[in-house]
């Protein structure tokens, strides 16, 4: 036996690495990335700040500038706090180390997989609570499992990733009331959603948002925020690693969200093809497909795992969760360009025409 | 009482957040960061790879461009396996998680904060030994503490910060074969060092090297790297976070990072530069010198307190540690450029002078 798997925990080796499918060359519709490059003629200016930047130096330890820039952008009020993070991913590992030893997460599910993945790499219970069938908050069984099992922390994607829904409301205020635990709402997908809980932050002490920037337009420069009480955020940031956000994050960002009004129509755009594309694909028959408050569409297809490849082998990818717990034969696709998503329909139509 | 207050451990509410000093417009000798800015001459191609970068994407998962430019850089083996983390902070957060409950992690003191504050973080146990009066490693009191505390994790930074020193390389390799423990010797300062364990990887199966890019001139990117074999890495590769290096990051730092002879040539300057500020300080009555295998030197000064206000004041600001236990006043100040040495080295003559 080798070091390594005398020394390491056995729930860790037991789980696969996190699982990124080659994607050269294909039309990527399986992450929520946004279609959307840089318009060419902001780039000059980009570069330009970037320039600038001292990388000899650490970086500005706040990132004050680019907290204001994502406060513009999101329409934050000042009085709230203020987390950053490398991605969300970053955030929700940190709320889980502010966990005490034996505490317990709970999420619904089927929902976003690093819930339960940080769970267990920070060494926390963990308890699962199934949707309704069509997706909806079960709110006797988890008002119940609240109770049963007292946990710490409640993350809630709003609206839910894989399944596309925004929860009904006056259910989540129900949990959020029920509860002394911190209720995470997870709104990576705000920008395409009809409602979202930044209203509520002063009107519930336990409750805190994340955001991203990953699926408007800024994947690859994993930007995560958690947005709360201030003094809440303040205790928090005393768990966030010092410099976590480099300076090339904070100077790009800090200039590229700043294009609101691009990042809006991007967002409208996205809009319009998200209508188009959930209209295309329940013309299709056989489809189911499931309404999206996000930018992508979750839909079950008969023998999707033999629509999933045949997309693949035509150079589309999309995100195959047929395997999933409560998701057989469902598959999911980002809302991409509308080039990129008729020819996704054409496959799609194709396959079973 | 607040929500935060009664929801959060009561020993992360009792720790300050790490502080950061304000250094607008001084000469900044606190934080080991090199003084060379990037080339002029590289600066437009450097600029062209950002322009290219598909930030609507999310990033290379992997960073296996970067990997390889970070092996040629500092002469890693292929068959040695690698992780990034954003700064050496994520990688030692990612350490400590693959502990279990009740695990402690073990430290020679002074030495980097980070170790002790994320075992703190991580609801690990943290056992410190104190080095000897010469900040060598007391063999007998660590083998002790060893045997009594079993750690997990047993950090060594080689050469340690603050002291400035490199430790023995026997009473090391002691260690290393003393313990189960994963031992991680932290060469942060490898540039500036006369040794490394990096060809001892294969010889020792419990032994990882952190190393990062923050003291070569890179300290904006937070770009930290593990190095261990191949298969501990395979293993600790499942706690890392998705996409936790962003493309700016892994673009910036594959074409910088290729530019070798300019950061040996930087570092070999450094190197004189530290040989100057020693000898200088040495010959200022009262101080006490300590020897330095990295870009900072540690010395000790009457009422040191004075003397570093004294030189903020006049726009010098170094690290005051005079408050730390075992460093009664002592003061440590990182190594500059020419200019900014001798600027700093006429203030501390003058103060005592």
């Amino acid at each position: 036996m080798s070091f390594i798997n005398h020394w390491l925990r056995a729930d860790i080796q037991a789980i696969n690495a996190y699982h990124v499918p080659a994607s050269t060359d294909m039309i990527k519709l399986d992450a929520m990335e946004s279609p959307f490059p840089l318009p060419d003629e902001l780039i000059a200016q980009y570069l330009a700040c970037l320039a600038d930047a001292d990388l000899n130096r650490y970086p500005n330890p706040s990132a004050d500038d680019l907290q204001q820039t994502l406060r513009d952008l999101m329409d934050i009020p000042a009085d709230f706090g203020m987390l950053l993070g490398n991605g969300s991913d970053e955030l929700i590992q940190l709320l889980a180390l502010a966990c005490e030893t034996d505490d317990t997460v709970l999420s619904v599910e089927p929902s976003f997989v690093m819930y339960s993945m940080i769970a267990k790499f920070t060494r926390l219970n963990y308890q699962g609570v199934d949707l309704n069938d069509d997706f909806e908050i079960d709110l006797p069984a988890t008002l119940s499992a609240i109770k049963a099992h007292n946990p710490k922390l409640i993350f809630i994607a709003y609206p839910n990733n894989p399944t596309g829904n925004a929860f009904d409301r006056k259910l989540i205020e129900k949990i959020i009331n029920s509860t002394d635990a911190m209720v995470v709402l997870d709104e990576a997908y705000y920008a395409y959603a009809d409602d979202s809980f930044l209203g509520d932050i002063a009107k519930y002490p336990n409750l805190v948002l994340l955001r991203t920037v990953s699926k408007i337009g800024f994947a690859g420069l994993r930007l995560g925020l958690l947005i709360g009480a201030q003094e809440t955020v303040t205790e928090l940031d005393k768990l966030r690693l010092p410099y976590n956000i480099n300076t090339l994050t904070q100077v790009s960002a800090n200039f590229l969200l700043q294009e609101k009004e691009q990042i809006d129509k991007n967002a409208k755009a996205i809009l319009v093809e998200r209508a188009n594309l959930s209209n295309d694909l329940s013309a299709i028959n056989g489809l189911v497909v499931y309404p999206s408050q996000a930018n992508f569409i979750l839909f079950k297809a008969p023998k999707a795992n033999v629509l999933f490849k045949a997309l693949k082998d035509q150079g589309v990818l999309i995100k195959n969760l047929s395997a999933a717990p409560r998701l057989n034969d469902c598959l999911r696709v980002t809302v991409g360009s509308a080039k990129e998503n008729a020819q996704f329909i054409k496959i799609v139509k194709n396959h079973y025409g």
